[in-house]
C-alpha cells in the first residue's frame, strides 16, 4: 500500500470523520447524519473542545489525499504509576474498503510511538466484547486484555 | 456511618492519596513510598497537572476530617455519541478499614451525579479481571461489563 500520513484532524475533516464513525455495525444507531449541512452544532463544539485541549488529539490517517482512518488519543495525568500520563485510545475506525491491509496496525503503532515520545508509560483502550476481530488485532499489537471494561449510560 | 464529604483534592491531600493508592494488592508494586518528605517530584507535577486541567478532577472522600477514599474523574470530549463528553473513572480506592460500609458506593453515586450535571451521557471504567469483588460492586451500581479492557506498557 502507499504510505499513509497520520496527522491531527482539522475542522474540514469533521464530516468525513463522522461518516467513518457511523460506518460501523455497533455504533451506527448512536450517531446522527454526517451531511455537512446537517451536522448537529454539538459535533462542531466537540471538535473545537478537542482541538483546543492539549490532552486530546483527534487523529486522521490520510492516503492519496483521502481520509481513511481515525482515532482519538487522550493523555491523562495521574498519581498512579509514578506520576506519568497514560494514553487512552477511543473511536478507532478504518474505512471499510481499506480494512485488512495494515492501515489500522500502522495507525496504532504511530499512536503508541506518539505516547512514548510524550513519556506515557501505559496505553489503554476498551473494545466491545462482540468485536472478536478487534480483540485479535489488539492482541497482535501487544495489548493484553487484562481488564473488564464497564460502561453505564447516564 | 457518618455522612462523608466528597470534594476536589488539594495539594495537602497528596501524601494521603498516595498511601491509599499504594494500599492495594495489585497496585502496590507499581508505586513509590508515600512519605511526604520523599515523594518523587513527578507526583507533585502530576497533581498540579490534574488540578489545572478543567477535564480532570482528583476527588477525595472525607469522613470525620480524615481522607478515606479517592478517585479520579476525566471528562473526554468526543465526536462519538452526538458530541457529548464521556466520564472515565480511574484510581478508585477506599481505605482498608472503611471498606464494605457503603462509602465506595456513595463516592461512585456522587461521581455519576457529577457527570450527569455536566451533561455526560456515558461513564466508563476498567477494573482488573482479578478483582471479582470490584466486578460485583460496579455491576450493583448499574455498570455493564460490555467491553474488553486492553492495556499495553510502553
Amino acid at each position: 500500500m502507499a504510505e499513509p500520513i497520520f496527522r491531527l484532524a482539522s475542522r474540514a475533516d469533521v464530516p468525513t470523520i463522522l461518516r467513518l464513525l457511523a460506518d460501523d455495525d455497533i455504533a451506527r444507531s448512536r450517531e446522527a447524519a454526517a451531511d455537512p449541512q446537517q451536522i448537529d452544532p454539538a459535533y462542531w463544539a466537540a471538535f473545537e473542545a478537542i482541538d483546543a485541549d492539549p490532552r486530546n488529539e483527534l487523529i486522521v490517517a490520510e492516503l492519496a489525499g483521502q481520509i481513511v482512518g481515525t482515532c482519538q488519543l487522550t493523555y491523562t495525568p495521574s498519581l498512579s504509576r509514578r506520576g506519568t500520563e497514560r494514553m487512552t485510545i477511543e473511536a478507532v475506525r478504518v474505512r471499510a474498503d481499506q480494512r485488512g491491509q495494515g492501515l489500522g496496525r500502522r495507525m496504532m503503532a504511530w499512536s503508541l510511538d506518539r505516547a512514548r515520545d510524550r513519556g506515557c508509560r501505559l496505553a489503554q483502550l476498551t473494545t466491545d466484547k462482540r468485536r472478536s476481530d478487534a480483540h485479535r488485532f489488539y492482541a497482535g499489537l501487544g495489548f493484553q486484555a487484562t481488564h473488564e471494561g464497564f460502561k453505564i449510560s447516564l
